[in-house]
């Protein structure tokens, strides 16, 4: 298994599995993972697709500790460690990071809608200041369509001048290809490495010179995004970027997280991996039927082309 | 002090002292708490208006504890439970419940949005089979202009169905009268018992034969709410309602944390009360300034009436 060094690429946030009581099942999860770290796809634990905010502090550690105890590397580990209190988002950073974690993707605290970026700052600051280890690096996580709370450039400019090289990046969830854009000429020069929220904008990252991406669909599509990120500079990159768009629609045309789920459960014949909690609710068998015979056909259609 | 057994009335989501260092002051609190009780004000505490999401879980288990100890009666404490994660409510619940609070507020899972119906019955079912105690007394809190999550009237009844008893109640915090007057009517009769989310329609709450109301004001003018609440058939209820409105005005002109903890800093001498957790901020001097001098210009008129 080849493991770059440098936080460019391509992360998935890993899709978590759960058994029928809803617990997290550990030896699923570090095969998906290391599934994925065989394609070269780093790992976002703990994000939206995670379904990480329904998971417990001592559930994601307990993930986290059996990830690295089964030999993957914390280079490849980007979590999640985000939370809405100070003191709780601290306490898994530091976790993170001294596991050996190569950063950690931050949300903003997301209860409280319209506060500031003086409140935002305030937040982050004391998150890094709380953990106090050189070795963070940060990535912001912007995903106003969940959170309802942004990360301006406003902020990311007060946050490189108090913690250059601490704030390291950050992950553009908001869906506005001219705000990715605006961010890559804006920070990436001063190394700020921004990665686009999904891959069907990543031709456009790579060509603006950003990092990659962070997407939820590489969890069931590694391999053509791979493939994709490694020949972008190769002529049938546009069109390898229209059929990966394609199979994105097809997952995006249901609710993601139980597609994506779906799909998991028909490839490795584990019907429990469809499971969700709650308040998501798995894809009902009809669409499950629906989303696989959509992608059966963009196989087929790619077999003839 | 006189203490109702029934969980009618007014409650106070109570809000949280902190330190110089952002920690909560225990000291503090526990007096807060007891001057409210003196009122009759009962203790919604870990509320929106307490920065319960800003608190860690083992926060709030210390606080909740040093209330108890310091012989503040479980049957005075609507403790929020509420969490994204299943597991988390279930800690949060069970612990008070076994406390002997008389019930717990509980928020929708708040990441997700656009979560359906089918999603959140499973959350509070989960949450409320995992807690498996038949003391346990649910008051739902919709609260949608924050969590962007709302609990329906269709929800309502197949918690009912599967849960009548426990499923006791519920905050309205919508904002939209008409909301809480069908909510009262549809279910009031039935036993659930529907607060009002701000004392402005205290009056209308208890004319439609609602519950009273679990409002944020009432940690900074619980005299004159509990006054209405205790006098609200006499011939000047609508001219005490006015002038608490005018009073609540006041506060709400402001961002309501950081002007309700700027009062109580000036009212208490303690300038630490004042102390936000981000995302919020503390209100800035000159706004502090003006609210006090809105409120005293208020209890003049109200002197010269």
């Amino acid at each position: 298994m080849s493991i770059p060094t440098t936080s460019s690429g391509v992360f998935s946030p890993v899709l978590t599995p759960f058994a029928a009581d809803y617990t997290p099942h550990v030896p699923r999860y570090v095969a998906h993972c290391r599934s994925l770290l065989e394609q070269d796809v780093g790992l976002a634990i703990f994000g939206t697709n995670s379904e990480a905010n329904s998971l417990s502090m001592a559930e994601k550690r307990g993930l986290l500790d059996a990830l690295l105890e089964s030999g993957v590397p914390g280079e490849r580990l980007m979590p999640g460690t985000g939370a809405c209190a100070v003191p709780e988002s601290i306490e898994m950073t530091r976790h993170a990071v001294r596991s050996g974690c190569m950063g950690v993707l931050m949300l903003p605290p997301f209860y409280y809608k319209g506060v500031s970026d003086e409140g935002l700052l305030r937040y982050f600051s004391q998150v890094i200041e709380g953990v106090d280890d050189d070795r963070l690096r940060v990535y912001l996580y912007h995903i106003p369509p969940v959170t309802q709370v942004g990360i301006s450039h406003a902020l990311i400019e007060r946050l490189l001048e108090r913690y250059p090289g601490v704030v390291a990046g950050l992950k553009d969830s908001g869906g506005d290809w001219d705000n990715t854009r605006s961010l890559i000429q804006a920070f990436q020069p001063e190394g700020f490495q921004v990665f686009a929220g999904t891959e069907t904008v990543l031709l456009d990252t790579l060509q603006a010179g950003g990092a990659g991406c962070i997407t939820a669909t590489a969890n069931v599509n590694p391999a053509e995004i791979m493939r994709l990120f490694r020949s972008w500079r190769s002529p049938d990159a546009r069109r390898q970027q229209e059929h990966i768009n394609r199979t994105r629609a097809a997952f995006q045309a249901f609710p993601m997280i139980p597609a994506m789920k779906a799909a998991m459960a028909w490839r490795t014949g584990i019907p429990e991996w469809a499971t969700v909690r709650p308040p998501l609710v798995e894809l009902p068998e009809e669409l499950v039927r629906q989303l696989r015979s959509n992608l059966e056909k963009l196989e087929e259609a790619a077999r003839l082309a």
